[in-house]
């Protein structure tokens, strides 16, 4: 994997619409202010605290997750369209 | 159950004014501002603290609760309509 | 009670201003910014610290309390008209 | 006293300009942003911390204070005019 | 001295342009927005953090300061003008 | 090296889109918002904590890393063009 | 020297764009919202924590520094235009 998110930062592909079958989550039109469904591709070493405690994320590689729709900031990793946001824009974790 | 929300957040299915007999709050107009009722459906982990400390939320599955008109994101889970929101939106359980 | 306040809420029934006598606190003017005058109908299990600590509040059930006058939200409980409110909104304890 | 404050609320009786001559504070004209001058009548418990300790006030009831115009609500107790406000409001103590 | 500043508060005596020779420090024009030179006059009995510990202040009595132009209320004790601040406001000591 | 960053800054040189092979990262159009790829030329000492404690950074020099567009500020040191940021706005290590 | 700036504030004395061949930096055009060098003329005694641990600055009097051009304010001491800025405007430390 050619990118290490830092910190509480995660790597997410995005899953169109109609490809959810196994989790179950319809989300018919991403017009709407709805949430998007993804996986998670890489996560960071975890949150750090003021005096250097580091706190392991609770998502992990794999995950299917639905984050707020606005959320993070779109990159091209070996050539694919990914997102990096932070845990805490993850709503949950599907399935 | 498809859907873990994350942390300390709380998977809501509103419940309708009409239903509502058995704990006995009435809110005849959802027009106005008035808190809405729901059930817990599934919860968060609970609250992580700066430094890692994860404390257990107070509400559990199955709880009668009120919350703020505006709390939360809509999703469909399981092809429901359901509410992702933070336990700090919830203003208490009923009955 | 049909209702438990969550963490540092609060349930107060208004007090009209006619009926204070006991208290001795008269409010003769709603209309201007005065504080309100009400009842503590129920309280929360206590404010929650970010390492899980819980510090019960400080006002009781049946407590007559001063409130700021657009504190909390409305809501019917057993068909009569209440407001849920933070403890940080209750000025002080009357009597 | 009718009214117990809450936390590190004060309940402060105003005292009029003229009034003063023991501390010595003359401040002729109310209208301008100057500070104003009252006396403590009652204090609450005191500030509580995050994690619930709760760490006395330095005024006392009694102290002669000055504080910022614009500071408190104004509410009646026992007929008689008081404003409730917190203590970081408070500027300093008199005499 | 008739007053006594609250917690982390300073009590200023402004020290005009033309006095300053000792410290030499010369700030000609007061229209700009440089900062003003003061004495300090009383000081409060220090910073309390949030779980009650009282940290004195580092400016004493008697030091001769520079502050921030807009910095602080104004107040008249004993028929002299002077300002109430916070020991945040204060830029150095001067000498 | 002519520079070293102050607690948690970040020194970066830019690493324009073309050059990018060996992390694979391509980035065609600068336009956009995308991220911006660049080298790590030096490192803080560290966040440091409200009291006192070092917390050394993530990152190291030589690292390829990803950050947001408008990160940090621009200076010339040694004659070339490079830029000053937070740790914080780096959102990941390539390769 | 005749000031001793408090906390983490830090005394500076700027240095003018041509001067500058032994750190290397050159900065040509002042007006653009490039860094501004300068040297430390006077530290604070440190960070003060909530709890009163004082913290002491990285940077040293004598040192070379870079800082945002619009940081601190402006201050004449011994005739000297100097500028007094907190710590956390400093970007690095030069050479």
């Amino acid at each position: 994997m050619a990118f290490r998110p830092l910190h509480d930062r995660v790597l997410v592909r995005r899953v169109e619409a109609e490809e959810k079958t196994a989790g179950g989550i319809i989300i018919p039109d991403t017009a709407k202010e709805k949430p998007q469904e993804g996986e998670v591709v890489a996560v960071g070493t975890g949150a750090r605290s003021d005096n250097g405690t580091v706190t392991p994320l609770e998502v992990k590689t794999g995950d299917r997750i639905l984050f707020g729709k606005w959320s993070g900031t779109e990159v091209k990793v070996d050539g694919e369209d990914l997102i990096i946001m932070k845990e805490s824009d993850i709503l949950g974790i599907v399935g």
